[in-house]
């Protein structure tokens, strides 16, 4: 069935990118909004990011520079930092993308979000 | 001098990208703040597009994103989906780029992104 | 099939609530990004607005309680004062609301989606 | 005298939405801006909330949807989403209206948001 | 009576500031939400901008800065332009305040802060 | 020669501006993006802040109103509070341009930028 296979495909998608960070985000669903979990599966990961026509390397920068212009989602900033290394964006690239948001929304988002990656990488190092 | 060399590095890196459109961008500040052109040329094009690390596709990528992410700088949007054109993102690449947005922004952010394409796209088949 | 309903079942609601500005919406994304009018339908309405335990009149309320404090997305802004009028909610319910957002995101997009309704006010009295 | 009344109804206003945490939010403003704790219930509370035309009810889905939506007030959409509960909005329509935001805003405001609720209603709980 | 001099006070005020666009702000209010316009001018002009402890002129730049960041209120900025202009803000202080902006909202900010004093200008020299 | 002098004049600037936060700033770019801190004290503070036209007490003024305003950078702003201060304007002033801030961007913006400013007088008044 196609939407079961949408579910499947969304989840395998998701612990590819998202990993370990992934689980936790559908988690902290349980018990307020089991069904957004099941969304957030299906539209992001079953649907958008399944897609061809751009790597996953080019979709984790289009989101780490994204959450980076915004500067209100810091905990879903970080969590694609993590992604962006997951599917291969190098430390460089992750720390260029972050650093050229100064340019599209001011050196303040510019700097969380270095605050975000160095936070991200030291995580990383320890592990 | 090291500093002509950023300015001068910064104009044949704005000529690269943004070709005409960053022309124009520069005229449009003649009589209201022609030093904010300079500015605009050093640090944004000699400073941070001129750094390796990271290749101008994915810095293209990042912007269109963000800017479709923030949804209040049309005209910048406009100038970079073509920008993104010039230094060989594909079409499809840049329309992935926007509708991907919707999960991170809402999808009004990726409407009046993918509207922003649809208009540069045809500008550019009139040519 | 399931999915083909979540995609009637969006389409049916997508009429319901929106009306011929839901039809346009679709259709501006003709040639651009075909894909991503199906999404629109599937996940908006066919998930979320199919959804119980909000009423349609309270979702719109919220939508241009949303749009009008974001202030970066005045098509959709106008798209859903039409839709919210179609569900039920009064033009009295409507501005209420607007005026409301001067309280937590500032006069000017108060007077910003103030003014998207009384355009859209004034569209309907024409027809 | 009218001026007196406003301040009087927006204050009565206050308790009856807010509870509590309107009482710290007033006190909060001890010693840095008192005059604005005034402002705060005379003009929001004494002029908006007291308006008729639209119901508790509705002013709350629709600042609980706006502040999940700009995702930069945490501490106020806390404070709202309690207000809610207090006005009579249920757990389930805060709970839609929080996940609707996904639509206009993003998934990491809806998540962010949702984590809000998931807080407040945990400390309901405890009392 | 205290309430009625606060609305005159504030008309007042808002006539010293804002001249003719302000009332140009009022009358698009008929029709729509002639209480908001009321709102408009007791708590913004009434309240506020007749407080002492901060001059006129420090608080049109505070304004432009603050619009040009937020880059979603195009209208007001202008307003707040030819306000700025009004209490005695030089060109020179307007273009240095917006091109700051581009140090914490980004240069598309800034560039369009710049654009929209630039037709400010304009329609002043031309009266 | 020009750059070096740039710099010099920029790292001049941050001292005689943010003090000491300005430094802790510089150094939490160590071991994560060391040139960001060049272009830090080049751009903002070697070209922008050394500009005549603006006094730094108007500058600072702007700074405080549009973070206040954005509200998405916490950090940022209690540097600036302190900058504020640090150049000579007063507890009130600050007080004054976060309170009108709630015109423009609302009252959970002007809330939190007077919390930050309630921070940074208790910091400054320990030591």
């Amino acid at each position: 069935m196609k939407n079961e296979s949408r579910y499947e495909r969304g989840l395998a998608k998701l612990r590819e990118i998202d990993g370990k960070a992934g689980e936790h985000v559908l988690e902290s669903l349980d018990g307020i909004a089991p069904d957004f979990a099941r969304y957030l599966i299906e539209f992001p990961f079953g649907d958008i990011y399944s897609r061809p026509g751009l790597d996953l390397k080019s979709r984790e920068i289009a989101v780490v520079a994204a959450l980076t212009a915004l500067g209100n989602a810091a905990p879903q900033l970080k969590v694609h930092i993590q992604a962006a290394l997951n599917v291969g964006v190098t430390r460089t690239e992750i720390v260029e993308t972050i650093m050229q948001m100064a340019v599209y929304a001011g050196f303040p988002a510019a700097l969380n979000g270095l605050a975000a990656a160095k936070e991200v990488f030291a995580q990383q190092a320890e592990q």
